[in-house]
């Protein structure tokens, strides 16, 4: 069905080639638990060493170093098949370097135990020892928070990964922590449920560690966050203990609800070994609409706007500035972009729901009043699966693309929504002002801005030709303190990790920041999970 | 429109006559805080001491009891009328007793601060001298949680009753604690955005109350708990400190997420008094729809193809055993029940949404096909908000008429789907066993089960003539022990408070109570914030 009647000539109907679609596919087919010498990474830059990179963070000479008797240990325990030493030939880089190669470890001991007995076992002796532990999922995280800074032992969760319950009445799953969100999700999808996250890493990263690092990405604004659907975890205490709520329903009001505590907890007082989730229906129609706007004003009144008028079926409301579209359109030179015409700003609309018919006459009656008011003006609608995919892909290539010049500075943040966009328009600015900006040999090719606006996280991504530390210095703590002066969170979604270990305070204040180190020390007084890092 | 077309002859139009109207409304009417020697009770059993009936509970030494320099305090602190003080002729009945009237404190002092600043001084004092406090919301709980055991000060939030702000592009609204539910409720819908939750004390219980006790209610279905909507709070700490999160937005990963352990903690870490909350657009159309359906069996089969084929509108599905009709039939004689007949189970199932030819399409189809399937014996669709509001009356009169025969013991239990309704036909099988079941004299007048099934929450409740030792007995820890048999929790919803106190273990293992207990000890080390209860 056409739909040119409705919208009239604004709406064009696309018809792009079959293009690469994105990350997540290319990704999914090379990082596999099993071939893990052929990881595709965001570049190709090879990484340096964080110790290297980051002479002034000093190993802590209160963690043991790794001896003869914890390795004879750990074989008491484990199987050969379940832990990988490094050798003169393999320096463990898989799971020492992270998905950015923004940060190196040097461990020399990955263990992954196929029991939750086993690694409760482990983090027992490692806490007697004194041994450093850096609990590591599918190693996809942002801020370095997966790997190793020194010499800690890597404890990978990648051989729990079995489902292990699925209600189909009530829709509760629960699985081992090590599922690959893509294969929790495809299982889902066999009962008419649905994974209430989705993100660009789905092929890659683990169920245990969405929820460790409160993933937010592409469903959150119809799904709610982790905090909502989580019912219960499994958890390693750093003492050994196995804390476990796998049982809980939907509702149960006995006493603090301890699991909320490492949802987003970063694996520092606790190693995720197991969840159990809510998930929702699957919708059985999807559509996705791709606009183009004239201003930031106009973004924020076309999202009142949707939520008013399309309400229940709104699945994603995303936004892109026009440098953001520029930067990709380079990097899939073979794709033609929706529009011929450069705007402003760019909004993607997906909407999903029980019913086809009635998600396109909500969705034209939408676009139709959008227009008539002025505050949409151009816009194409996916006329199949395969034009559903290539609007998409103009949201989901933008990290890919804006990395694709040699390396990137992410900065994910949320704003009040007003304030979401001047981030970009000050960064764009300090970054002119210090001449960092323009034709090789200059560092930074463009910062360019998109997001969920939907959960107020933008997303600004500065997109450079080499990591340098003047980029650096001119952007942090530019960008968290303009967070902070506008009340944000300097970390929407992606967590503190190393990255932003010693930023936190830009996001909270003092109490609440003395309120979590005590937590931290309360639960770990010794440390050992994943030190260096968090706060 | 009258859809028997549709539905055919097995769906009727009701035409019930104008009739009372759900029990909130009158306790809105006659709940006002200034009004509080006239408050309406759930029964007039006059209530006894808590010390009384509950001798084994002795008053803690430790705490200090109120003197004249406590008193001097306060006043130096607090005007005339934020000080309540008992007198020959005011024994504070309105903040002693519980709603249900089965527990009954003997505090001789109600602090009504009017600033958040002034609770902060008076817990630090509170907490120097240990005198132990019992915060106080709406007092519409339901397990002992709100009011004082033995001399506790009542301090209540009730003079903090202002909006904060409201943000109409992101709907996220913030408020003092002391705003009552209806009146936030009202003022979202001005703006057309809804609070995230309803519940029947909605005209009387406060927003900070329903999250420190993180209430479930009607619109949980939909929306999620509050674990996923609250965004901030401002809490004072039992040191007197005040945490204020009440800045964050929809996504903010730096740390852990603290407001979660006061979401749900009764009053036993923090006093909160400001919250928060992301709110979602207020859907245009209601559709309610009162069905028969012959087994347990056919209610879980109907809810699995209501979420399939509703989807994103439903938004609320309850279920009546035969039991609950004929005793609410016998308090509202001047109303028509929905069916003449009797069935064994009864389900109502509400759908909200953007479009109303939608949805009523969508209610059209499912109940068609449920009829065909033989799912659904019989059913009613309303036809305007009267009808709307008749069919809900029964089953929001439930808890009114179960205890129109003198008292109730209430029961409020998460149980997996499939085993929810064996609960209430063991209770029946073991009340009938002990002869407590019958005519007058017997105390038991009947058990019977309803709830909110889409979230695994069942209602027990036994009607009975007098609150008895003797069917306590019979129900307790028989009814505890059933659930923990089941994997299920004692308080789905409702809370531990004083009732429950000592029945965590049955919901919670050793690991997670010890958890719990050294989380309470942590924060509030002399144990001054609602003591004798929660655990």
């Amino acid at each position: 069905m056409i739909r040119s009647t409705v919208t009239r000539q604004l709406v064009r109907t696309v018809a792009l080639r079959q293009c690469r679609y994105a990350p997540v596919v290319l990704r999914t087919a090379c990082v596999s638990p099993n071939v893990h010498n052929h990881r595709f990474y965001a570049t190709k830059i090879q990484p340096k060493l964080t110790s290297e990179n980051y002479p002034s963070v000093k190993r802590n000479p209160n963690y043991k170093q790794l001896s003869s008797e914890d390795l004879n240990f750990f074989k008491s325990i484990l199987t050969e098949n379940e832990i990988l030493q490094a050798s003169e030939s393999e320096d463990l880089a898989f799971y020492n370097e992270d998905w950015m190669r923004k940060y190196k470890g040097q461990s020399k001991i990955v263990l992954k135990p196929k029991s939750v007995e086993k690694i409760a076992k482990i983090v027992k002796y490692c806490n007697e020892q004194k041994l450093a532990v850096v609990p590591q999922g599918g190693n996809t995280g942002l801020v370095g928070g997966s790997v190793p800074v020194f010499d800690e032992i890597i404890l990978s969760v990648a051989n729990l990964n079995q489902i292990r319950h699925f209600d189909p009445v009530s829709g509760i799953l629960k699985c081992d922590a090590g599922v690959i969100l893509e294969n929790a999700d495809n299982f889902l999808a066999e009962h008419g449920y649905i994974f209430p996250l989705d993100l660009g890493a789905k092929g890659s990263c683990h169920v245990g560690g969405v929820v460790a690092t409160n993933a937010g990405g592409l469903r959150l604004l119809r799904y709610g966050s982790l905090h909502g659907s989580v019912l219960g975890l499994e958890v390693v205490m750093p003492n050994g203990d196995i804390v476990n709520s796998m049982d809980a329903l939907r509702k149960d009001n006995t006493g603090y609800d301890l699991k909320q505590l490492f949802i987003g907890s970063e694996g520092t007082i606790g190693i995720i070994t197991g969840v159990s989730i809510m998930t929702p229906t699957r919708p059985k129609a999807f559509n996705v609409s791709f606009l183009a706007v004239e201003s930031y004003e106009a973004v924020q009144q076309v999202f009142v706007k949707a939520k008013k008028d399309l309400s229940e079926i709104l699945s994603a409301f995303e936004f892109m500035d026009s440098n953001s579209q520029e930067l990709t359109k380079q990097h899939l030179p073979d794709s033609p972009h929706p529009f011929e015409d450069k705007y402003p700003f760019y909004v993607l609309i997906e909407t999903s729901g029980a019913n086809k018919e009635h998600d396109d006459a909500k969705l034209e009656a939408f676009l139709e009043s959008a227009m008539e008011e002025e505050l949409v003006v151009d816009g194409v609608v996916a006329q199949d699966e395969t034009e559903l995919k290539n609007l998409w892909q103009w949201r989901e290539m933008i990290p890919e693309s804006s990395q694709a010049g040699g390396g990137v500075y992410k900065y994910d943040v949320s704003l009040p929504l007003k304030d979401l966009y001047s981030l970009v328009e000050a960064a764009n600015t300090k970054l002119a002002e210090a001449g960092l900006v323009g034709e090789a040999p200059k560092p930074v090719i463009q910062a360019i801005g998109y997001g969920h606006v939907g959960d107020g996280n933008l997303h600004l991504n500065v997109a450079v030709r080499e990591y340098s530390k003047d980029v650096e210095k001119a952007l942090e703590p530019f960008v968290y303190e303009f967070v902070s002066s506008k009340h944000g969170s300097i970390s929407a979604e992606h967590g503190l990790g190393f990255q932003k270990k010693n930023y936190i305070g830009y996001s909270k204040n003092a109490e609440e920041v003395k309120l979590i180190k005590d937590l931290r020390t309360h639960y770990d007084p010794n440390a050992i999970l994943n030190p260096y890092k968090y706060v």
